[in-house]
């Protein structure tokens, strides 16, 4: 059948043809020339003038899978390595939907007000992405995006989250060396990278939604209990009732828990990131933790921990996965793991039998 | 001064002399000669039938440290393995003070009286030996200790929290092979070996006092989460009121954690071990619990991954343990780690030196 439209006839609806869809590609756009890779010396110079730039590419080369890259970022690193640590590294977490990108535009606004610069990492390994990734979309932080004293910079892609969190903590160093006196790091409570992150910052903040059901099945066990501030967000409007109600409630929950070791005694405030309500609280909160920890000792104590800890989990690691990566472990770890799960072998005998063959077989290369 | 007791003037009190303190060790009692060891097929066979004095030498060959020793008691393991299995593993934690013995004596008589059998074990590797060993003394489970139908065995006294884990988890296989079908891990909950004792039994029952300041200091960070059911002892007399309060913050609280992998919500329960109120309550929580994890498959699916965890942990800890170990590795990371803490290294530069001697060394070996 013609179409009705063709008909003089017809009197119905008509839809205009419109125009065709314009290509995919800008056609005027000129692919735009790669420039020469600076040398070590020259990034380092730029980045403890804090050129944004510089900064930029070594954090690219940080990120890099090609081993002359690495190189290159191994030595920019050892150099801003005696300029860097002198930031408030703050970890922020919670599960996706609980606004975590308003509010860290919010947040972030806040500290820059009073001077100073801002760097906002991510940590989202690929294995554990989710749907909506985490400062996959600058955008989210709009007006944080446009600020001349923020970096943002999103989760490096690929790998392991031993590889994520490496990086991640490589990427500290140059930002710290580059000035930047306050480093976020963000993460979607729901995974296992809420230890790494724990583990490379001063303050863990976990920004929660009022309500005491389904909303906290995401968040992951445990991570309760590394926070040393718990935010109640969109404590607004009808909601205000709601977010006071579970802040008394986590307010009892946390004294249920034996005390951290800092010595601090976590804090749960309620604010509103898209209504700007209740944000100078929270930093004068991880003010408060600041003042603490420097008087007691703990920030210097802790700072050094972590150095110890990523030292021996990196040596962990690749223990391990030189181990658990060889095709003929492979094989005596499937048997092992059949006899055990039939009875037929306890788990240590099990164990000791890939260990053996293990040891002998090391020999023999 | 001569004692005035010595004065026949003196008319005031006197302290008769009394009679000399008895040796030390009984002077009739002849040093028991050893019985020569039973073979291994003697001990299995002992062993299903439920000779209990089997049973007690086969344990102790576990926890010794002689290679010859050990070598029969894998023997006697392997034969007993494919009759084990069918109990209720329970590990009941809680910080000295609670009443875990005085709790624990009536909740076995109280198992006991519909039949069946019970072992009480314990795990208390001796770094973390704290004042008032537990199970140290048998006689603080009085009633238990002189029933015919419970095994009551202390934790093996030496050794790191890896090698006492495993002596336990032998010892609960001869047990069950030896027809015991209630097994008791008892832990003292302020070091590392709830994670053991959770990762080996199939309900976890945290043991709490009244009150929500002081008591709770001594728990460690994550016991709580890992409970399956939360106990408040002395819920009697004046304490009721207390007891009744702890348990209504507990339960808010525990409102607060994400669902655990069981499906099962810890329930909360106020009980008194001394003046046995309240025990049957907890007894039919934990068939509650039996009956809840037979039926969604989860029992079975957790056996067989605390099979699979043992296997992979006792491989992890001895590759660790070579590593750790090897003399010129030490010297490398005292070196590395003082080069990371004067910032001079990053922690990942200063692990891949530590791993890259370690991969050439030992193929030179």
């Amino acid at each position: 059948m013609e179409h009705p439209e063709n008909d003089p006839r017809y009197n119905g609806l008509t839809v205009n043809p419109g125009v065709a869809a314009p290509p995919s590609v800008n056609p005027y756009m000129q692919r735009r020339k790669r420039k020469p890779l600076p040398s070590a010396a020259e990034m380092v110079e730029g980045i403890l003038k804090g050129d944004i730039t510089m900064l930029s590419r070594a954090v690219t080369l940080v990120e890099s899978l090609a081993s002359d890259h690495n190189a290159i970022a191994q030595e920019v690193i050892e150099k801003c390595l005696p300029h860097s640590g002198h930031s408030r590294r703050i970890g922020i977490t919670g599960v996706p939907g609980a606004g975590k990108s308003t509010s860290i535009d919010s947040f972030g606004l806040h500290v820059l007000k009073n001077g100073g610069k801002l760097a906002v990492l991510a940590i989202d390994p690929s294995s554990e992405r989710t749907r909506g990734s985490i400062l996959g979309d600058k955008t989210r932080m709009e007006r944080l995006a446009l600020h001349p004293s923020a970096f943002i910079r999103p989760s490096p892609s690929a790998g392991s989250l031993g590889g994520v969190a490496r990086k991640t903590r490589e990427t500290i160093v140059l930002c710290e060396a580059a000035g930047y006196n306050n480093i976020f790091v963000e993460t979607v409570g729901v995974g296992q990278s809420e230890t790494a992150v724990h583990s490379m910052v001063d303050f863990f903040l976990l920004i929660q939604l009022a309500g005491t059901g389904d909303e906290l099945q995401g968040i992951k066990r445990g991570i309760m209990e590394m926070a040393d501030g718990i935010v109640i967000n969109k404590a607004d409007g009808d909601n205000l009732e709601r977010a006071r109600l579970a802040q008394a409630q986590f307010r009892s929950a946390l004294r249920l828990f034996p005390k951290a070791a800092s010595g601090w005694d976590p804090e749960v405030l309620t604010y509103s990131g898209y209504f700007e309500l209740g944000i100078p609280e929270i930093w004068d909160m991880i003010d408060r933790y600041f003042a603490f920890v420097d008087a007691n000792g703990y920030f210097e104590r802790r700072r050094a921990e972590q150095s110890r800890y990523w030292m021996y989990e990196t040596i962990n690691e690749q223990l391990r996965s030189s181990f658990y990566n060889d095709p003929e472990i492979k094989r005596h770890l499937a048997e092992g793991e059949h006899l055990v799960l039939a009875n037929r072998q306890t788990s240590f005998a099990a164990a000791r039998q890939v260990l053996d063959f293990y040891f002998n077989h090391r020999q023999k290369i």
